[in-house]
């Protein structure tokens, strides 16, 4: 029987699969449910994939359209009704497939879009309440004037220079500094419509200001808001909102994976792809531009529509535009503040990153940047500012300083450690006086991949894992489903797999129950039909084969245990270095940012020595911090001028040239830790004890 | 026998030829000579000329291709050879016919280029020598770093930023508020390749700074020079100079047909072509940007050429790229500084010229704008900054701004009228405490058009006029012939027509000798058989057929004499007009801006009445000093800020609300002027008496 390999993105799954079957079934086996509702009849369309065609080398398959069986005649005039909404997608006919209907003669590589997803996946970079004290970049003046004569035929752009001169003064009565209109400027971009405008709006305009210095846009009539955009620029999640700049509210959180993974998963792969390919750079820069482009057309609809909601207007969810007349444009977006790690702030700025991923590791800029919409491409208003946060080193980038801005560890008295974790940690420690921060290569463990039964927290997942010490029993709770597994008379066919959170309670788990020991080694001779040498190795089986619905036990292995050790021992030496290098033993509070940060237990991630030892009610989770810290950088100016200064006096230590790293890494590796007491939570390790081998420690 | 209409550009030439005729000698008919070394065998190539393809509103005709005799193999031959002559103009064979080849089958607009012209024309604009100051808004400082490394891995541009601080410092010690390195910028375009530069140069590079506050270039190693172009976009003709930014020196000057003239041989025409075509902006904005592209590559390959002379390499007139390896690039060019009237200046950028066009006729932007070369799609350095200079009104643009910062009448005690002629004439008088201005269209009689044998000023043009009182018998001057016509023994067939400066010989010449009166009319019943009523009214003949290359005599008509009566007329109201407003009777200086000025007999123009009364030594001539004052402020940035302000204190006076202006006008049409004493050259006036019936001065 001939197999294919399928690729499935942005989940990354893969396997083979056999010849025949159509991509919506190979994606199941995989794991990845996508919608159908009309019983795979291709009239519903809710099934749709895209295939990606090209080479891609780190998967070895050559993925092209001709390798699924082509569009059939019902596919065909399926796809023909809906031009409007392949248009509104950028999707050709012939790229995109009804995946019920496409079967699979050859390797594929399938984009899986958001709107197919069966289990949709639980975005957890939201954005979270927050006071933000508003002085956006830009302010709005009602200019009205009289018009030119042959007495007084002064130009357009002086005339409304010193109407707003007036205006700013009127409005802004007692302040000092404010602009002579001779001091003004007009962006360039808004000077070309200038003249149209005015006469079209018969000298009676609302002028939007760009730092007190610039026009940026000319509005007839008056106009109240303006919008702004915030954005995090994840290497694997893109999540933008969309801002109201004069009251601060989010009109609209929109994300989509982030289309570079199909040229690297890792940071390091993306970096390769660009020395490799001439065209690398203006691909991935492309990619992320294209991907904001669709974010802001997504999140003006979803402002428009829920606008039109609660106005109580009709809306046609299937129009790829909204109903309302007179709704937010793309052209009233008039600022976009970004933050992401370096690598992503230089593809987004289309500055080679080569030298990110080579010693001795130096960005091209430190400082933030300023760059104005048209010159990156973006469609929004073409004199619209793009703000991009200063970076801090090669793995200390943009989004880091977004954390900082956000969490203020350089207001307080008390040190805090802060800490993002995602596939690079990045932490910060410090007070008023002094900031150190670093970054560390944690491997994807900790968000469930490289995990045999791990994946991304979405419904099916287990989140929480609690064993009894005594009948070694676990009990566990699965993502979609209310309470634990045995709260229910019958729980079957509901477990897909691990999450990051539930991987480190087992963990913390079969630890404190003593099935392994501090080394992370299986214990033999335990009572317990759960504990078992598997295929590949010893394992602990959390959910029998019936409670699953990939009809097999799930089990956390040896190999899983040793993955969080590197993991917890990379992010732990870290923290450590940072502590030493302040005369610290400990923290005052530890705050995680990044969505796994707010999932995670932390009495068991302290447990298993993820973090170090401080009291737990000062452990705190606040989430998507470097969001927070663009959409705070997008509503105060004064804010960007903050981490400008402070990003500027943050201490830098790479780790691989502290000589003491390797040491201490290989101590780290024990459960809390080899030579650290962890009073906190000292209670609950068993059988505590000094091995004084500690160089013998890692068993293969 | 069936005849076509033929234009020649950018001569404006037009006429009927007969069906058959090569464009060669269609154009010889109608005054314009086209090269031709080959005696018409296709072989040379020096008679290309280029058809324009397009319907012309302005001259009735539809101008195609297939209106010529379709290319004969000879002729294509030719072409085929020549593919990179072809390439480095832009040329499409199709477009471009060897005019000797090319047989007139319809209605043709033919451009005859440059090179292919038979009597080159004399470019009167031409960089005079002038004492400035340089003080260019960009400075080079070498900066020489220390590569990062494990312990300081600073980002590449703050690396820079802070070297460059040093170098600064260094090198201007002592110099207050030079910038500190964290108030530096660097321009987006140039921060793309820093990262690669500062590799590939090992650390040691030139930084180009643009006024002290933005990096625009970084070049490996020690570079000493940095480039700038000034530019005067005429309405007729662009003139380019490049100069090395650091001596002041015109490395080369360039000039052009001005493109847009297909659109619209007047200013008028061109605005009413933007507001009557969709495309029409974008089409002459286009037309200008291509053009300068063309002059600024024509410039760079000059510069190249002779260098390579003066250092005696080797050089290759035929081909398009210079052959000196390490000459000047476009990329080396780092500022341009552009005038041109308000319609120039808008169509250069972009902006909508109609507002220049109807009451109450205001320019968009009366400031100097600043621009990236980028934006403006001008292929120099793309961080390049382009500088226009500030318009004063609809009609009087940033050429009269060029003017006064060249001539600086508000650095005078002295009160200077300065005239810049061209088919509109712009108006400056006052000094140091008040400078007042106007323009008025003089139209295009001044410059030998609308004349009945008027023509540019370029070999065969009658340029000087002198008529003995006793026997009325003329002598004249020719441009490429020396001496006056009477010093030679035999004077044939040399003459073709007459230009501006002999019309305003020959009209003022008629009067003083009393062949038409202070009204303009001839009289009757003098004895000469050069005065004689001809097809037209009444004439004085100045040359006799023979002497002509046309076979025909060349008269000055009563029609000419009319239609020089109008522009001086137009032009002296103008300037009574300002000395009015001034409480002035005459100015103490007068200056004559402009090619044209530089070639009229200032003691003639003021017994016309062109000019004001006033000493005649206190008459100047200054050439095109809206291009000085384009080349002043390429160099000096202090300039920039001076015109700035002082353009912002001119005031204006709009002619046709001066309730006096008819009046004025009427009485002006009379030589030298119906009540003005002109004591100046009032022993040059015959019978002067004054005429109380002034309202019914003109005669139809």
């Amino acid at each position: 029987m001939t197999k294919h390999t399928i690729i499935l993105q942005p989940s990354g799954r893969r396997g083979q699969v056999e010849e025949g079957k159509s991509v919506r079934e190979a994606a199941r086996e995989l794991g990845v449910e996508i919608e159908s509702i009309c019983a795979e009849n291709a009239t519903c369309g809710k099934c749709m994939v895209l295939v990606e065609e090209g080479r891609f080398e780190r998967y070895n398959i050559d993925s092209k359209r001709e390798n699924l069986s082509p569009v059939g005649a019902s596919e065909e005039a399926y796809l023909k009704r809906r031009p409007k909404l392949l248009q509104s997608k950028g999707w050709e006919i012939g790229q995109v497939r009804l995946s019920c209907q496409a079967k699979i003669r050859g390797d594929v590589l399938i984009n899986v879009p958001e709107e197919s997803r069966g289990n949709k996946q639980i975005i957890r970079k939201s954005a979270r309440q927050r006071e933000i004290e508003i002085k956006p970049s830009i302010r709005k003046y009602l200019v009205k004037m009289s018009p030119p004569n042959l007495e007084r035929p002064i130009a357009d752009w002086e005339r409304l220079a010193k109407g707003l001169e007036t205006s700013m003064g009127l409005i802004r009565r007692g302040e000092e500094n404010l602009p002579r209109w001779s001091d003004l400027k007009i962006d360039y971009a808004c000077l070309r419509t200038l003249s149209q405008t005015l006469r079209d709006a018969n000298w009676d305009v609302t002028v939007s200001v760009w730092q007190d210095k610039e026009v940026i846009q000319v509005q007839s009539g008056y106009v109240e808001d303006s919008y702004g955009a915030a954005v995090d620029i994840g290497s694997t999640t893109i999540a933008l909102y969309l801002s109201d700049l004069r009251t601060g509210e989010v009109l609209a959180a929109e994300s989509e994976m982030n289309p570079q993974i199909v040229y690297g998963e890792d940071i390091m792969s993306r970096i390769q792809y660009t020395i490799e390919h001439e065209d690398g750079l203006a691909k991935l820069h492309k990619s992320v531009i294209d991907t904001l482009n669709k974010l802001l057309k997504q999140a003006v609809k979803t402002a428009n529509m829920q606008s039109n909601e609660t106005s109580g207007l009709d809306t046609d969810e299937n129009s790829a535009r909204p109903t309302r007349p007179a709704g937010i444009t793309l052209n009233d977006i008039l600022e976009m503040v970004l933050v992401g790690n370096s690598t992503m702030h230089h593809l987004l700025l289309n500055l080679p990153p080569k030298d990110l991923g080579r010693a001795p590791f130096v960005p091209a800029i430190h400082h933030s940047v300023d760059v104005k919409a048209r010159e990156l491409g973006l469609q929004i208003n073409p004199s619209a500012n793009i703000h991009v946060l200063p970076t801090i080193a090669s793995f200390i980038g943009a989004d880091t300083s977004g954390v900082i801005l956000a969490e203020e560890p350089h207001k307080q008295e008390e040190n805090w450690l802060i800490i993002d974790v995602g596939t690079n940690a990045e932490l910060v420690l410090g007070n008023s006086k002094r900031l150190v921060c670093t970054s560390t290569p944690t491997g994807p463990a900790l968000e469930g991949a490289h995990v045999e039964y791990g994946m991304r927290a979405a419904p099916g997942a287990m989140e929480r894992v609690v064993i009894d010490e005594k009948t070694l029993e676990p009990k566990y709770k699965v993502i979609g489903v209310d309470g634990w597994n045995t709260d229910h008379a019958e729980f079957k066919g509901l477990v897909k797999g691990i999450c990051g959170s539930a991987i480190i309670d087992a963990v913390a788990e079969i630890f404190r129950t003593g099935i392994i020991d501090s080394r992370g080694r299986f214990k033999r001779g335990l009572e317990s039909n759960r504990i078992r040498e598997g295929a590949s190795g010893w394992e602990y089986v959390i959910a029998w084969e019936q409670e699953t619905s990939i009809g097999r036990d799930i089990p956390i292995t040896q190999q899983d245990v040793r993955q969080i050790q590197l993991a917890k021992a990379a992010l732990f030496v870290a923290a450590r270095t940072l502590l030493k290098r302040s005369n610290l033993q400990s923290p005052d509070k530890i705050i995680l940012a990044g969505g796994f940060g707010s999932y995670i237990d932390k009495e068991k991630a302290m447990l298993i020595g993820l973090i170090p030892d401080c009291p737990l009610e000062n452990v705190y989770a606040v989430g998507n911090a470097a969001g927070d810290g663009a959409r705070i950088a997008l509503l105060n100016i004064e804010k960007r001028r903050e981490i400008e200064t402070v990003t500027r006096r943050v201490e830098r230590f790479e780790l691989p040239t502290d000589p003491e790293f390797q040491n201490q890494y290989m101590l780290a590796t024990s459960l809390p830790h080899m030579s650290e007491p962890f009073p906190h939570i000292a209670h609950l390790i068993p059988n505590r004890k000094a091995d004084p081998l500690a160089e013998k420690f890692m068993t293969k």
